[in-house]
């Protein structure tokens, strides 16, 4: 497998040329320290880890996965030893608050680093992933005795943090859960019930892991309005940090899985362990939520950071394996053969993947800023109006991100021929890995129903008004550029069967119970198309304004790729939109025995 | 996962209804012994044994794998007993030259059973199909005498047959093969040389392999027109068919692949290994496109055969599996919630399935029985025609029925939720057995370029007539009915959008080098949304016909399907052509460093 490097210059132009990061970090006290010359620092750091330390385990951690030993979960060789050079360099605690220790930096850079870690190694990427989201859960809601105790250690990468959500009979319907809490005389709560898809449930990575567990009270309302959220350490803790007995939360067994294989999905098993409540009771899933915009935005970056690496191993392979000639004639032909770069079709599939993960970075950006506006900005229409676009503009990139990772690990794969299908050659290991992010943080299709029930429909449309505006203002920087045209055209077509297909939805799903969902699966395709045409003009009107500076090539290909995405990929939306335009009939006049 | 029953009902509904098989059975006369009646009891037989013997092995069978022990492949428990059954059955000779002990049995027949091989287990389907292909190249090839010593051996499942093609450094670009035959005085051949990705190179299921190789001899010409083809036996054998030495064709080792894991893919070294010419010197790529053509609808059956597969297993799930309530409100009170399949996402997925694979095992058959007229007819003018048509159709269908595979085993694996991703439960495992189908045989790429190159270009689009002509019969049919006008116009802009796609690409083809590659994969696939198009226009036809007979359902069911394929699948053709329109122009505009 070609090695991983960590597309620096890619990231900086997103990060300074298109989003202008340091002007924006300025503009608030919290995170008006952090420089472009911090920023280029942390990454060039993050990247050597990526490269050196993550990626060369990838494989084999692919082939050893883990294994359970007694109430043990080993991880891979090497899985060990690079999580404590993650923790060293301060990777856990990157994102942390600094009240506990954490280094604060915001969302717009953590986002590169994500995207790395699911570059290099997706298996290892969700031990430290899932601690960041355990953090941002007790940060914001848990007590400071809690904090004072967990958080710090956590942040130091001693500990480590897991979700403890799912149960055997229900994923997505979260109100059925059976695990139960009940109330000690010391304020805490004994645990009891079976979690099973829990990511990093038991390791031997850190000294102790810090479950986040969804039960009910005993007397708590039915369904999702009753849960509550706790925290279940593996050893307790006394008030000083120091580990105590260990908990009655044992891993039953370990999921043999189609990849993300050097990752431990555990069967876990609470047997009255002793946890304290984390918010208020009853509220344990507004609890979660708080964090599931960064986690969604994280999942949708495993499609990106997977896609980035299918595009390196594939380009690798396109210059170096020969096979057959060039439609124009040998360009090698002193060789038997030309690399297979020169044929079309290897082409297209390149210049997909490509189109996809320069755009989704730029998306992704985007999103990582409106969490940080809400997070940092001391304006408060200004955090409403980031909070829109981030409840609106979540769900898309995690399900259009990881959709187009499938595809787009897919085509990497494909360029190999035969070789694609050989795990030694580590194409097809980027499909079975990619494909999980589809699945997990809520699958696909429940994305598509939050972004079009929850938010389009429930705000009669109103929650897209910020997004539309954002859209209006690169319209007007493109179409200012004469040279821009076909992305001013582009992104006003992609809009308009956008707005079509909101409006036919806004009018529809009154009547017809079943329209939404019938339709909701190609509207955030629809949607997630518009967005990826709008980061296009962006990124065009920048490489047109550099285009005269000292790197012509790469602002060049910026619009070269840009084109491609125009004429190859965008014709999709109007397919969509025919598809949103006929609804559900279709969709529900089958009985359910004609099935 | 749910168990494998054999789509009996479709396949009669195809074969008899749709393409009234008896009608043209009794019109040749080597088929003509061949009935309804008959048809329908092999296929019962050929259920069960699928059924009962081959889909229980397919789970352990993945789990288990090949292993190389010392000069032998150990294939997965099970597998040994289920080839004998197979071949006791007859199987293994169905469609073979009744002149050597096969039973001539017509493709329209075949199609059926290898259909229901690659949902029951395609790793194991994969070890008589080659057979079946090494038996028709020796057939139409071979001497009358390796006829005989060969063909009723392999007919009657006591020897297997290998395809031996790809080196280590060419696989779609032959024409570099470096394996080399030195004749011998007695006529025959040594020949040496590495070849891999050999599927089935060596087992344990039969006394005997008999492997097809492409090698050159000493003085061949060079590329691909000096290229010959050779029989050379496992274990050598005598006159009488005794088997003797031991040929130096030895397994060198076995791949690690994504999936088809019970299947053995060898590398196989031939070390001065004795063997026989087939065919012409020089022509061995001739004698292998003989039978390229079944070869290859068979391998687009893997994509059909899985994905019906896959819809089974899904139904099963989405009518079992409870979570969250009907957006018409609850069908299920008495219960926690509803079974999933009243979610409209969920249909919308079950039903891209069903439409894909009733249109697909529509398309089969109706290439199956233009390869039975070419074989059968001794109308020449017919034999002609069919020809033209098989020439066309066959990479589409490999194509397109294998793309939609892993679409709709990915879509199946997806209604799952989390379980889809656990190997146990059988979802995932379709999805990394049907990828292989993109990929072998010629890539989905070189069977676009095949299409849009050596058949639509070259011939100047008159190839293309047949099939137009076919269309039209079809449209002529669906337009007498007036319930039917949705089908008339779906298949009307359908052909509308291919013919003008296809004088683009005859405009274009001439003057620019790369036009053809540039476009061709999104050709095909407009192709294959065509033929789809005109199978649902046929299916529609003979469901409203029958509709006020006692199978109401049945047939209702197969016009709403229809539907829904119109609805929802369909649309995207019109971006495929604006895709093809655009051409190559963006796809080569990249200088190779800018990748």
């Amino acid at each position: 497998m070609a090695d991983y490097k960590a597309p620096i210059r890619d990231m900086l132009f997103v990060l300074n040329e298109l989003f202008e990061a340091e002007k924006f970090w300025a503009s608030t006290p919290h995170t008006q320290d952090v420089t472009s010359d911090l920023a280029a620092a942390i990454l060039e750091e993050g990247a050597k880890l990526n490269e050196q330390v993550f990626f060369p385990l990838n494989r084999s951690g692919d082939e050893e996965g883990c294994r359970v030993e007694g109430t043990d979960v080993i991880t891979p060789k090497g899985f060990k030893q690079a999580f404590k050079q993650l923790a060293e360099g301060g990777w856990t605690g990157l994102s942390g608050n600094p009240q506990w220790g954490g280094q604060g930096m915001p969302k717009m850079l953590t986002v590169l680093f994500e995207e790395m870690l699911f570059s290099s190694n997706t298996a290892f990427a969700l031990y430290p992933i899932l601690g960041f989201g355990a953090c941002m859960a007790l940060d914001k809601h848990a007590t400071d005795e809690l904090k004072r105790i967990y958080l710090q250690r956590i942040y130091a990468g001693d500990w480590a943090g897991t979700m403890c959500l799912t149960e055997p009979h229900c994923g997505t319907d979260l109100g059925m859960i059976r695990s139960k809490a009940q109330p000690q005389i010391d304020g805490s709560y004994k645990i009891s019930g079976t979690k099973i898809f829990i990511t990093g449930g038991e390791h031997d990575l850190t000294e102790n892991l810090i479950h986040l567990v969804l039960a009910k009270l005993p007397d708590a309302p039915a369904g999702s309005a009753g849960i509550s959220l706790f925290l279940v350490p593996k050893f307790l803790v006394d008030a000083q940090g120091n580990l105590g007995e260990r908990n009655p939360a044992f891993v039953g067994s370990i999921e043999h899985k189609m990849g993300i294989k050097g990752s431990a999905t555990c069967v876990m098993n609470f047997d009255g362990a002793q946890g304290w409540l984390v918010g208020e009771i009853n509220r344990g899933l507004a609890a979660m939520f708080t964090m599931m915009n960064y986690e969604r935005l994280t999942i949708g970056l495993q499609g990106l950071g997977s896609s980035e690496m299918a595009y390196q191993h594939a380009v690798a392979y396109a210059k170096e394996r020969i096979q057959g000639r060039s439609a124009e004639g040998p360009v090698n032909s002193n060789k038997e053969a030309d690399p297979i770069i020169v044929h079309a079709d290897v082409r297209r599939m390149l210049l997909t993947i490509k189109a996809n993960v320069e755009a989704g970075r730029a998306f992704s950006m985007y999103v990582a800023q409106q969490l940080d506006i809400t997070k940092f900005s001391e304006d408060q229409a200004a955090v409403k109006r980031a909070e829109s676009l981030v409840s609106l503009l979540t769900p898309v990139a995690k399900a259009y991100f990881s959709d187009r990772g499938l595809e787009c690990c897919v085509l990497g794969q494909q360029i190999f021929g035969g070789h694609g299908y050989i795990r030694e050659w580590g194409a097809e290991q980027l499909v079975r890995d990619v494909r999980i992010a589809q699945i997990y943080e809520g699958t696909n299709g429940i994305q598509a129903l939050d972004l079009i029930g929850r938010k389009v429909v429930k705000s009669g449309g109103a929650l897209l008004q910020p997004f539309v505006e954002d859209i209006h203002a690169c319209l007007a920087q493109v179409e200012s550029v004469a040279e821009l045209t076909d992305f001013a055209q582009g992104l006003t077509s992609a809009l308009n069967w956008l707005q079509q297909a909101t409006e036919i939805i806004l009018v529809n799903a009154k009547q017809r119970p079943n329209f939404s969902n019938a339709v909701a699966v190609d509207y955030l395709e629809l949607f997630g198309l518009t967005a990826f045409a709008c980061m296009w003009a962006k990124i065009a009107y920048v490489a047109q304004k550099n285009l005269n500076t000292g790197e012509k090539d790469y602002y060049q290909t910026k619009l070269q790729v840009g084109q491609f995405f125009l004429q190859k990929l965008l014709p999709r939306g109007a397919a969509l939109l025919k598809s949103i335009e006929a609804g559900d009939e279709a969709v529900m006049a089958l009985a359910e025995v004609c099935f």
